[in-house]
């Protein structure tokens, strides 16, 4: 298994506090050894650092915490094997260029048995995740060749995450840069912070930032992880098949998609 | 103007040596201060520094000089923007998946009048090379939907370069992860150490390395750039209309393409 880490901002943020929190569960805290990447948007540019080796233990990994980039949109993962050898290919975040626009991708589960038909996409490692990025983005390229509003792809979206459920755990977090979208199967957890700030504690290092001093009244952040990140603030959990998508911090759309509810309606 | 550093070697090697002169030249030595890039491949997967700020004044630059990254493969860029405002969307270089590995592309020069028809590929930014970069994928895929070895798709692409050169300049480096070509339409210079090795020393830094501490018998790395970047060595300059092809630090081919050439052949 694998976590997950994800942010959406009104305002360029940096992640560095909780990219710490998570970095200590890749081999000092929790047992995802096999990797890790973060994914910063600037604009509709995108910064991708990774490393195949351990975080808690990456050179990379340490630049990332000493120089904060700031970012509206970020999506980071730690990796803990399961399909594919430990290797940058198979790292995530996975990105591909869609309607002229950087898709970043990570994923935390298992699926077995998926369609793997090659399509426009190929994956270029040899993850059950990256093969499940690609054929997202061809069904989306197929249904839509020209750009639409992600209103417009959201069925597509939450209709593709309910099929990958189907063959086994997939969490998930995807982004054009412009939103985030996130589903749920098993673990994730989302917190939103706002006016008035407080002080947060990490659960997996002794840090403690005083987010006050360090936004404008204005500062609206969300923060997604596997399991929540800190032990003095209310994370909001989500329930197998919930899905939700942000934009500048705020959540524009969510829901739930039953699986029984999938097999009675789809064919 | 830009410039190009290209790497080609039969075992992984670190190439902080000519990246330390190159990066001199983005703001220091050189007035190329719009944003560097470094892309080096492990295996079929890649890892991308980046950074729209000065590369001698540049942090993430300062990483990749101390932390010695080996591979087999490296394509670097410095730009002096022209085409394309200063950003990381427009920092090479750039990035696409074409038939499940990684494309990886940088350009120095100016082009005008690119037909920029929308294709599969799009760019993500605004410069004259990433558009030109999408328009040789899309080429690509349009003549070879399925993987073809390089050897078959050197006419195409050697095709592609003549029709850009006759827009502009284009000095380019291109590399799937495999092989690296380059083309020469002004400047660009190549090469190749191999045993015996001796010591080398940079035009742009105080900066002088002993190859033959640094390697074995039977290393070979090819280092292209637009510009010699050692004062004691003899490199080769290539003239207008040369491309060439390398794996594991050897030329497997190599050509030039008169203009005259082309427009009589071209219809």
């Amino acid at each position: 298994m694998c976590e997950l880490l994800g942010m959406s901002a009104n305002v360029p943020t940096d992640i560095v506090f909780s990219f710490t929190g998570l970095m200590q569960r890749g081999g000092r805290t929790g047992p995802h050894r096999d990797g890790w990447g973060i994914a910063f948007y600037e604009g509709k540019g995108l910064r991708l650092f990774q490393d195949p080796a351990a975080s808690a233990e990456s050179e990379v990994a340490r630049l990332v915490q000493r120089y904060p980039i700031k970012s509206e949109v970020v999506i980071g993962h730690i990796r803990q094997a399961n399909v594919g050898r430990v290797c940058l290919a198979n790292t995530h975040p996975f990105i591909r260029e869609l309607w002229g626009r950087n898709w970043c991708f990570a994923h935390n589960g298992q699926l077995a048995g998926l369609d793997t038909t090659p399509g426009f996409y190929r994956p270029v490692g040899d993850t059950d995740s990256e093969a499940a990025f690609c054929d997202l983005l061809n069904r989306i390229r197929s249904t839509f060749p020209e750009p639409v509003p992600v209103e417009a792809l959201l069925p597509t979206l939450v209709e593709a995450c309910a099929d990958y459920r189907r063959k086994g755990v997939f969490n998930c977090l995807l982004s054009d840069g412009d939103w985030l979208f996130s589903f749920c199967t098993t673990k994730l957890a989302h917190i939103t912070r706002r006016a008035p700030f407080g002080p947060a504690r990490l659960k997996d290092a002794e840090l403690t930032v005083d987010f006050q001093a360090e936004t404008t009244p204005n500062d609206v952040v969300t923060v997604l992880a596997t399991e929540p990140l800190t032990t003095n603030e209310t994370w909001s959990l989500y329930q197998p098949g919930d899905w939700s998508l942000w934009r500048n911090g705020e959540c524009i759309a969510q829901g739930r998609r039953e699986p029984d509810a999938i097999s009675e309606t789809t064919p």
